[in-house]
């Protein structure tokens, strides 16, 4: 990082990183889900450029989308942590301010000795969910002078955002994660948390006494306590003037906390390829995200993960029009349909750009980038090495 | 290490690490020791299998059997060193306790003079050392409180033990290394030491007086003084139940030192293999380790480490009918016949498992691995891969 700074060198010269969430997988007899989509247009280009695989953060290590953005951005995703509360909270689209301090929270059920016979409250409606997290917001304003703000979520799921400076992320749950126990009461970890540990059991109190007559959803629990990381944005770290275009919240928020614009689209591929070049002009590094085959990945669903992937190749051509300096094709983590989830395996990796080498293969696979010139090389590397290949990089020492 | 203490998830899942002892070599007549060997079954192992090359310590580094085999079950083998001593305990067989210092020794032949004539007392035979240890070990048991074991090795050489809590390392050696001088007095190298410098100075005294009228073997040196390790065993960090299999003590000490259950077997590598058959249901980790390969590399016996090899692959098919959740065959350094000792060049590696990539080679070789999808890597990421394999990683973040 040092390194980078000395040698960072702004032009406007346009970068895009096109990131196919759970690209990489296993092979089904005998071939992966990369391997048996037809692909024309991201073979041809793959003939054109240079491949390799990155490791997201460690040989063997499965990541979660946080980490693995966060290595994909540059940042180190083991001294960089962004918490549980954080990422619920960008993912219900809330943007979260540098003091803020983030926690998940589920509405539950308690019976009238205070033992919690349901964790999720039945699985409130969404609507319902809603209509609640409304009330409280209504009654509930700010407590000792911190700002509290009541975001709903999916069902049971909603998040709570505490507003003040000095906030400490430093405190226990109080979700005991099991029924047929009491909820637990929250605690400071460090001696610096014990007002935000105050301040946290106080608003406890007060919404439980607005929920005692509701039914299921008669209390609160809360889990995953996070301050914002306050990451130095990617402007200031790489002088650049960074875009994101995603669908899905949590995407949009990751890429909020490493400072990029979220430019508006609607909820399609196609959109979101109109939106880069609309704004193609306003911006030099655009992070495009697909999400949807990473789903199909994780729901084990191989037919449906390859029929994205030629979805997305597709399309590839609509993107390689705008011609952009430098451009990567790769994914924040692997998702093999076998595995059903998120895997160690390292992403294909794909560069295009005058000044990349050619590796001459004939296809974009897992086995055409394993034999790749780039190697297998550290996703924390990624921008660097886009950085270079849009000649945004000086010389390091004389 | 702290990435993996939170991700380590326990399950019965079983893991070979099958180490071949020297396995990696240079060409003689353009074929290296494994390229030259007929392997049919690792070959067709191979095809099935992802393969790479382990790098045990750094570029170029040549290492010892201690930090390779450290490297391979994961522990940094630059910030845990095993030392001199404690290789030499382990190697005559000894359990060494959390408090034990130990020390290499030299039956020597000194003149009327003091003067060192002979650093090996003729190189006397292991029967006249071992009489020689036992009417020591039999003269002095303790020194102001410390607990003296003395244990005979091969030839001249023997090991000494100062068993009691708070004593250091950190001491001089007496052997001068050299003929024609005078025994050096040992010396604390830091303060802490100062204790044990006079117990082991008061040994000595007591030994040398009783050797007086000995000959040839009529005094000892010291060196490589060294403190057991105390490493974290393999079972707290890895959350695994690991047993070793090797025939020569060394090895078993290695593994001991890491906390590796040692399974009797006798010398021979049929036996080796039956003790992890027998064992199968009670441990799910197993360190399998054949030495001889590394023996004729050392004796620069190129068509004789070719035979090994090829036993090696006759017997493979007896291990694989275990079926293993995941295997590797690596080696924890290569010792090439044409330079007659241990090299610096990485360990070919290859990784068997329902979640590991097929790489489509034809054969098992340094050049296969190579080109393998594993890249080039260091060694100390084995047991992570190992362990992901076996699905004993949850995901890091979310």
């Amino acid at each position: 990082m040092e390194i980078l700074e000395s040698c960072i060198s702004a032009n406007n010269k346009k970068i895009i990183l096109i990131v196919v969430d759970g690209l990489g997988g296993l092979p089904k007899n005998g071939k992966t889900e990369l391997e048996t989509a037809n692909t024309p247009n991201l073979d041809k280009l793959a003939k054109k450029s240079s491949l390799g695989l990155t490791i997201p953060v460690d040989v063997g290590i499965t990541p979660g989308s946080g980490p693995a953005h966060l290595a994909l951005f540059g940042y180190d995703p083991i001294k960089n942590q962004i918490g549980r509360g954080v990422l619920e909270a960008v993912g219900v689209g809330l943007e979260i301010g540098p003091d803020d301090l983030c926690v998940r929270a589920n509405f539950a059920t308690i019976d009238k000795n205070g033992i919690i016979t349901d964790r999720r409250a039945g699985r409130i409606s969404t609507s319902e969910n809603e209509q609640i997290c409304r009330s409280l917001s209504a009654e509930i304003k700010s407590i000792d002078n911190v700002e509290i703000i009541i975001r709903p979520g999916k069902g049971h799921r909603f998040v709570v955002v505490f507003r003040s400076k000095n906030l400490s992320q430093d405190l226990t749950d109080s979700d005991p994660q099991k029924e047929n126990r009491k909820p637990l009461k929250i605690t400071p970890i460090t001696s610096d948390a014990t007002r935000s540990a105050k301040i946290v059991n106080l608003f406890l109190e007060q919404v439980n006494n607005i929920l005692r007559y509701e039914r299921p959803a008669n209390y609160i629990l809360l889990r995953g306590f996070a301050h914002n990381p306050n990451l130095t944005p990617m402007s200031e770290l790489y002088k650049i003037k960074p875009a994101a275009i995603a669908t899905y919240p949590m995407y949009k928020g990751i890429a909020r906390l490493v400072g990029m614009d979220i430019l508006d689209c609607a909820e399609n591929w196609e959109s979101e390829i109109e939106t880069v070049s609309k704004n193609f002009s306003s911006y030099n590094f655009f992070y495009l995200h697909f999400k949807e085959v990473d789903m199909m990945g994780e729901d084990g669903n191989f037919d449906g993960k390859v029929k994205l992937i030629e979805k997305f190749d597709s399309l590839l051509p609509e993107i390689l029009k705008l011609k952009f300096d430098a451009l990567a094709i790769t994914s924040d983590h692997s998702t093999p349909a076998v595995l059903k989830g998120h895997s160690w395996h390292p992403n294909p990796f794909l560069l295009y750009s005058p000044y990349a080498h050619t590796d001459g293969v004939e296809t974009f696979s897992e086995k055409s980038c394993a034999n790749g010139s780039l190697g297998l090389f550290p996703q924390i590397k990624v921008m660097q090495l886009l950085l270079a290949n849009s000649l945004k990089l000086k010389k390091y020492g004389a």
